[in-house]
């Protein structure tokens, strides 16, 4: 059965071109990916409009589909309308831009993965640490597909899926894989404010990420020290170590 | 200081207007909404368009302000530009219709509160469990008032903050408070398709909520037992139980 790719970047993205070329020389893909940029959309999902499915080639010859949705509702139609059977592994990537720390909250890449674990499909999400133009995506698809083959032959326990970040570095430079947690940290927004022609204010956001904690156990400071970073995730949000303490609250 | 209100079902919902009704017998507030319904929008922020943000009357007085983006993008308005000083207390709400299970991944109500959590603000999402049009959100209003007292007074952890689901019921046919978890559901998803008068094909999404457990002590149980459930929610997505595991993966 085949692996199922998704991407937050849109279909034309080259990331998700690299990750398919790599994987096609051992496995069958089938690539359903938003039509358009999709970046920091969350785990939206669209219930307020109809969503379309095109067919898309490259070179002549097809390539996938584009889906006029969210990286969630590709793996939605992947699996309900598309594949005739639910694929054996679903890889949401190449990013575009590391998804570390904070950024796994408003990431699209990471809400492809979601999706597809609450579904029951081992998934990975896979982003390079550049958002240059002219980034290199392959050492990223060498070590997406070594983590696929260890997921594929080992299986993943429930509702957990891996969060994988590779440095913008050539394979060699690579030092090796860490295991690591998400970093907390949180993203101290600018809002720019601006003049539009018609004389009426509007506000244009920016963000820089603040690093909470130093540890070195860390998403972020693997990408840094020049490793790749697998962090497990899991989607269950229940805050199980604060249970009992609220216990005590409403009893009287 | 205040009471900063958000929601996902737009600043002329009844369920904003009567939590924001009960909060100002005692509080100050201020209310920063989406001017238009933004449900199952996730965590999603807006980075590629600019942000507008209009005030908005009821009966001739200001009552809030409305802001062209997501439940996320609200909050961080509210802080960085609306307020001078971050709030006491964030309430997210009332959501009409519950936000359990697989639904606090889609939900902007609950996003909001994650985004609160994130800039350190004490938060609370609050959902009434039904879609009828004639709902009475005043039981849930005062539950609402009744946690944030307690939230005020005693405060939260560190990357904590509070689901608040309330039962479609009279305030005095609430049975009490169950301190809960968030229940393992999916969405069995369905695509309806359908053919535009172009003769194209388009599909229309909609889901039904399957439990794979029926545990008596998840959010779900707890609703449907006519009890108010709180779950204690983090925002770090960290499986921090498969983190040994997975280490031995890739030693050599």
């Amino acid at each position: 059965m085949p692996i199922l790719i998704v991407n937050d970047d849109g279909i034309y993205a080259p990331g998700l071109l690299t990750l398919a070329e790599h994987l096609r020389e051992k496995y069958e893909v089938v690539i359903v990916s938003p039509d358009r940029e999709q970046s920091a959309v969350g785990h939206a999902i669209t219930l307020a409009e109809p969503l379309r499915i095109y067919d898309v080639n490259q070179n002549g010859r097809f390539f996938g589909y584009a889906v006029s949705g969210t990286p969630a509702d590709c793996v939605k139609l992947a699996t309900r309308v598309i594949m005739k059977k639910p694929p054996d592994l679903l890889i949401s990537g190449i990013n575009q831009g590391a998804n570390v720390g904070a950024s796994l909250i408003y990431s699209g890449t990471v809400s492809a993965a979601t999706e597809a674990t609450m579904l029951l499909i081992p998934s990975i999400a896979v982003s390079l640490d550049t958002h240059r133009s002219d980034a290199d995506f392959k050492p990223a698809a060498i070590f997406a597909r070594r983590i696929a083959e260890k997921v594929l032959h080992t299986g993943l326990p429930g509702g957990v899926f891996l969060n994988v970040n590779v440095p913008a570095l050539p394979v060699d430079s690579i030092k090796g894989i860490k295991i690591t947690r998400q970093a907390t940290t949180y993203f101290d927004d600018f809002f720019e404010r601006r003049i539009d022609p018609q004389g009426r204010t509007y506000y244009w956001m920016s963000g820089t990420m603040v690093e909470v904690d130093r540890g070195e156990d860390s998403d972020l400071m693997a990408l840094r020290q020049g490793y790749v970073s697998i962090t497990p995730v899991r989607y269950d949000l229940t805050a199980r170590s604060f249970i009992s303490q609220l216990k005590t609250w409403f009893e009287e």
